[in-house]
């Protein structure tokens, strides 16, 4: 078994939307779905990260942009379509580590023609708008005429599925027969971003060209050459496809004369340079972020899916785009960013690839005008980041949606989740801490920090008879319910994305006199401001339960029908209980870790106890409707002693697109599930955290079966390699390093090994 | 068994092109391809007639249009496509006698969704550029919401089957939110035409309208609204689309303006009202060419099926338009006018509808000035009618085709076939003969005769050594020979022509005078050409056999390898033999009748003896590869008392299509057959001729199991009906009629009855 592989051995048509979802190939700069070539069937998706529009859509969304992906073969008047044919053999295999998508298949038409296809796709690495295809292709049973469509469509939709919301977002501006190749133009409606692909055909054997005719035609939105070749029965031909994807969205230039330069540098590349040079980056990033388990091959496979695709989804050098929760791999969500990139995905850039965490937060750093925006408009001050963000960072949730039934209902989340704005600020403080980035904490984070405390302080509300602080009619993590107050991890959150705030000024006021100053006359703060803080910080209001051991979810929480989960389907996840006559929202059942997920993120705040007895309380109530959930519970398990869920959360979490169990896998990725696959390794079961000084500290704990877990991370300009088996734990680290394992300190000096029993 | 019914009970994707052209809906001004809404299988097709492009194909061709069909039924969220789901019953059935096309079906989604569909389909008769389409839509396991999609798709291209020929004729112009409805405009890319599809929808039950949302939506070239409904488990809806197709080709005033106006005409007429006038103009046509044939059912189906595609092929209200080799029925041929129409098709409608036969005469008569120019460009004079004509009269054969094993060869017959200029001739003077129609024989007429005898004048090529008139390097009917010199069928209709045009000159002459000198005078013509036409008239060369008994098809025919057909398939057809080192053009096979063509059409020009002798030796010769040689054969065959063969032949002429025995239905109707089935019928079955003396005479034989066989013509402005049963004929006329039966002579007067034992 390749450790290395995800492969789909059998052809169905039906799964071919979920499969487009795995077999993604992108570059955090575009993703293109891994569609089949040869079946109409699914649906196609070409995304560039940033280009976003609304059109007649409820609110705007990543656009799909015109599919370049576009191959036909034709046996004499016949058209291989995979659907139409009887498959002798059929494979496609994500090779994760060279990131190079394998398919190859053997169909008998209609008509009888036997033909082999063997293709491989890469989106390229090395050079972010490359992108190519290599067919061989061999007749089994003929002789005869073959031609070779190249076709650029740009007649696609978002939502193709959904013929009440399908929506086209572009209009097909320019064709071109562009010698060599083909290229089609689309224009955006609302904001005319253009987006340009080009794409062409070589085909050569040992004596060179095997091409005979051309045929060069434009139909309306679709573009397409079409090549004769003849081939000969047993003997295979090579047909390499390069593809160059621009957009103005980042390239001021002329689009069509840029890309025809590029294709041309690309060629003269050739294929199996670029293809080189783009594993030798893969091998780089696997070097980096890759989590090595030994005795367990359907763990080790799954979290290197989810490595796969985070670090897929990322591009470190574009800081005005951020990772979507469906990743570039569809388009759920609308391709929207939700907590879930600070929260589920950032930890793992910020301990691999630190600079891909940079950019992420730069991203909201270059939305704080949406941000404010969104307070203002709203009636608060400071910046107020929205729950859905696109390109400006302004609200775009939608107002309504559908419910379980499919009936229409008013989606608040826009309205009331707050948290987002501390959860940003966590990953600010987060990413400070583990990197040390004084110039973007300078620059950037310590803005952000004051500016969301700023709205915090504008939207608190001060009770006089008990004297406290408290924060009415929102939604928490678990969307369950709504309109609740005093919502802990909103309150929490609010008040050390407070403390946060007061800590950093006062940092900065000493580290950069002038910066502070300027600071606080662009973002009209002043002392009065700090000693309200202080005050919502000391008064901020968290209910909990009379002993004071578990933290009330919000107020009133404990009041509601206590249903609790007590079966479980084939998959061990909660089946529905019965309500006993109560909706949803009156019963105490929950979608996702809330308190739960509180403490992970700040597991320096509760006592073991108060984790255990929430972990308890809480576990016993939580149905995972959200695929964030799985991941965290098995993080808190392991914190508190439960082993035993640990290990099955952990599963479910990297298996959740493998085994498609939200059963949504073919609107795209589970981008924060496989943030939170990384986290319940790295945090979950090799107890990572870092205490209140400062020091990291690891408190490994291995499922039976595992032989070994071995991983790098990034501390503080120094990288750490960590090697876990059953009777001892290497630590390698390249710079100076303060360690504590199961309690006990460490130093480990420049380049030295350091070796603990068991 | 209803013999006016065409059905299909069984759905097989693999065959949707062939019932698309089975069940193609016409009305002479426009055709709609019999496509299946809920199948993206088949190769759908609108046409109007005469609306011809060029672009980048290599000859201008019919125009496949903006496709208005459009329909979907999504149940929830699953679109229902029957190539998706499993069928639990299926059928379509085309009404021929009411001009409906009728499908239902019951499919089984995916999900499991049990849904019945029914539908009838028209295109209308009573005002041509309407046409509806009725769904009866009802859930057989489902409550539930359900969307119905009415869109129009503008990314049609003719030959879609054909990757290096795929050509789009058009660009989408308009898209309309019409209220109520949609619309969609396309402009051809040559001549700038203009074709507004408008289409809408209505859904009502006993309670009025059942729609609750609409959703409009553009789509680059394909324009779309959705209406959502909620059905109920057992409960039918009926929606009911409403279509207008309008042009610019023939209407002068605002596309868009009109359409909407005659859309709300349509729908304040309403469908029901509409379906009947349209069925009671069918019933009226019925009347004019029904051939009713008793004791054969197989017979009687197969006969109408080509009567009512003839019928629905034409269109009397256009007089620039004629009937394409291919019908409204596909792209085969591009749309193509060829000798089909004159030869094959005229004589049932100069018998059954004369003012349509008068106005594909008048396409020609308009089309003069095209064929004029192709005389001049070939370098000779007078008119030369092109072999493929299209919007002009311009030559449009394509000079390069494909052979039958797929190689690229040279098409001769658009510089070769000559023929077609006095099969042109033969329908004037046949249209005539029949009509009395003094009125277009004058003004249109005489024209014709004489400048296609112009024509020939300068084509000839006198001999001197033999002192004879020659004409070489041609091609005759049977298009296995290339470049053969003096064929028959050519010069000797090249003769018939000129003594037609002295004939007619000399009647026009005394009948109007100053209209005949206005001709000379236009034409160019005077006494000298008229001597030399006489000159030819009398020396044209015709080769016969030694005997004179078997004319020699062209001179040297009886040299070539003479290889007979000895075996032949399970449908009774030639299998190809043995060329014995030959190439097929240096044997004796025949594509199909040639000599036997012209005893056809001129029957009084040879002896009895003759006819059986030629039919003997080129029916063993004949390979039938056109589907235009069956019918033909057996109207020889019945003439010298081959009367086995006859029914075969019969049979396969009706049977071409609906046995797709030429295995190219896919491509469009075989109209020349379907004019051929008539022929055979009433020329060969029914012996119907008129002889030199101009009297009509018929001479039935019928097949043992016909028990009658009836039907009525036009003879000179009455209304002839005749009956002929096992033991007498029965002859009505609305007009005084002079009759040969089994060559004794009867005066019919005014509505009376003859009965004549047999």
């Amino acid at each position: 078994m390749n450790l290395w592989k995800i492969s789909l051995d059998k052809y169905n048509s039906y799964d071919n939307r979920k499969y487009e979802t795995l077999f993604t190939l992108a570059n955090g700069y575009r993703g293109i779905r891994g569609a089949l070539e040869f079946s109409s069937k699914g649906n196609k998706g070409n995304y560039i990260a940033g280009i976003f529009d609304k059109s007649q859509s409820q609110v705007t969304e990543i656009v799909n942009l015109q599919d370049p992906l576009g191959f036909n073969i034709y046996i004499e008047d016949e058209k291989v379509d995979i659907d139409e044919c009887v498959l002798d053999s059929f494979k496609r295999e994500l090779d994760m580590y060279k990131g190079i998508l394998y398919t190859s298949f053997i169909a008998i038409t209609k008509k009888g023609k036997s033909i082999e296809v063997k293709c491989e796709r890469f989106v390229s690495r090395n050079k972010i708008n490359r992108w190519a295809a290599k067919y061989e292709i061999t007749p089994l049973n003929f002789n005869g005429k073959v031609f070779l469509e190249n076709y650029i469509d740009g007649s696609v939709t978002n939502s193709a599925w959904d013929v009440m919301n399908k929506t086209k977002h572009f209009k097909v501006k320019n064709n071109y027969d562009s010698n060599p190749g083909i290229a089609l133009t689309v224009e955006t409606n609302d904001n005319n971003i253009k987006a340009l692909e080009l794409t062409t055909l070589m085909g050569e054997n040992e004596i060179g060209n095997i091409f005979k005719n051309r045929r060069y035609s434009e139909f309306g939105e679709l573009v397409s050459e079409v090549y004769e070749t003849f081939m000969t029965e047993g003997k295979s031909s090579t047909i390499v496809k390069y593809g160059i994807s621009i957009s103005d969205r980042d390239l001021k230039s002329d689009l069509y004369a840029s890309g025809t330069r590029q294709l041309k540098d690309f060629m003269k590349d050739g294929y199996d340079v670029e293809i080189k040079k783009h594993i030798i980056i893969w091998e780089k990033i696997w070097n980096e972020i890759d989590i090595n388990i030994d005795g367990d091959e359907k763990a080790q496979i799954g979290i290197r899916f989810n490595l796969f695709q985070l670090a897929s989804s990322a591009y470190e050098g574009d800081t005005t785009i951020s990772i979507a929760a469906k990743g570039l791999h569809g388009e759920g969500y609308k391709g929207h960013v939700f907590w879930d990139t600070e929260v589920f995905m950032l930890p793992f850039f910020i301990y691999t690839r630190p600079d891909v965490a940079k950019a992420l937060l730069m991203y909201r750093y270059n939305t704080l005008k949406g941000a404010r925006k969104n307070a203002e408009t709203t009636g608060y001050k400071g910046a107020r980041f929205a729950w859905e963000a696109a390109d400006e960072g302004l609200e775009v949730t939608p107002k309504w949606g559908v419910d379980y039934d499919g009936n229409a209902v008013r989606i608040w989340t826009g309205d009331e989740e707050y948290h987002i704005n501390s959860d940003i600020a966590f990953g600010i403080v987060e990413y400070y801490r583990a990197t040390n980035d004084k110039e973007f904490i300078v620059n950037q984070g310590v803005e952000i920090l004051l500016d969301t405390a700023k709205f915090w302080q504008s939207r608190v509300e001060y009770n006089k008879v008990e004297d406290r602080y408290e924060i009415s009619s929102v939604i928490g993590p678990d969307e369950f319910h709504e309109h609740v107050d005093n919502n802990v991890f909103t309150n929490y959150l609010a008040k050390w994305n407070i403390e946060k705030a007061l800590f950093f000024k006062n940092w900065l006021k000493i580290e950069d006199n002038v910066k502070y100053k300027v600071l606080c006359s662009k973002l009209g703060l002043n002392e009065e401001d700090f000693n309200v803080w202080e005050m919502i910080y000391k008064k901020m209001y968290i209910p909990k339960s009379e002993d004071g051991m578990i933290i009330e979810q919000f107020e009133g929480y404990f009041d509601l029908a206590d249903i609790e989960i007590s079966k479980y389907d084939e998959n061990e996840m909660p089946i529905w209980p019965d309500f006993k006559g109560n909706k949803l929202g009156e019963t105490q059942l929950l979608k996702q870790a809330d308190v739960a997920q509180l403490m992970i993120m700040l597991p320096e705040e509760f006592s073991e106890d108060v984790k255990k007895f929430n972990y308890e309380y809480y576990e016993q109530r939580t149905m995972h409707k959200s695929s964030l959930s799985p991941s965290m519970y098995s993080i808190l398990g392991l914190a508190v002693g439960d082993r035993q869920n640990a290990y099955k959360y952990f599963m479910k979490a990297i298996y959740t697109d493998l085994e498609d169990n939200q059963g949504n896998t073919d609107f795209g990725l589970h981008a924060a599930a496989a943030g939170g696959s990384w986290q319940s390794a790295i945090f979950g079961f090799v107890g990572l955290r870092v205490n209140k000084e400062g020091i990291l500290n690891i408190n490994p704990w291995l499922p039976e079966q595992w032989e070994g877990l071995s991983f790098n991370i990034n501390w503080k300009n120094s990288r750490v390699s960590i090697s876990i088996s059953k009777d001892k734990i290497e630590v390698n680290s390249t710079g100076d390093l303060s360690l504590n394992i199961y309690d006990k300190k460490y130093l480990i000096s420049n380049k030295k090994h350091l070796v603990v029993e068991r």
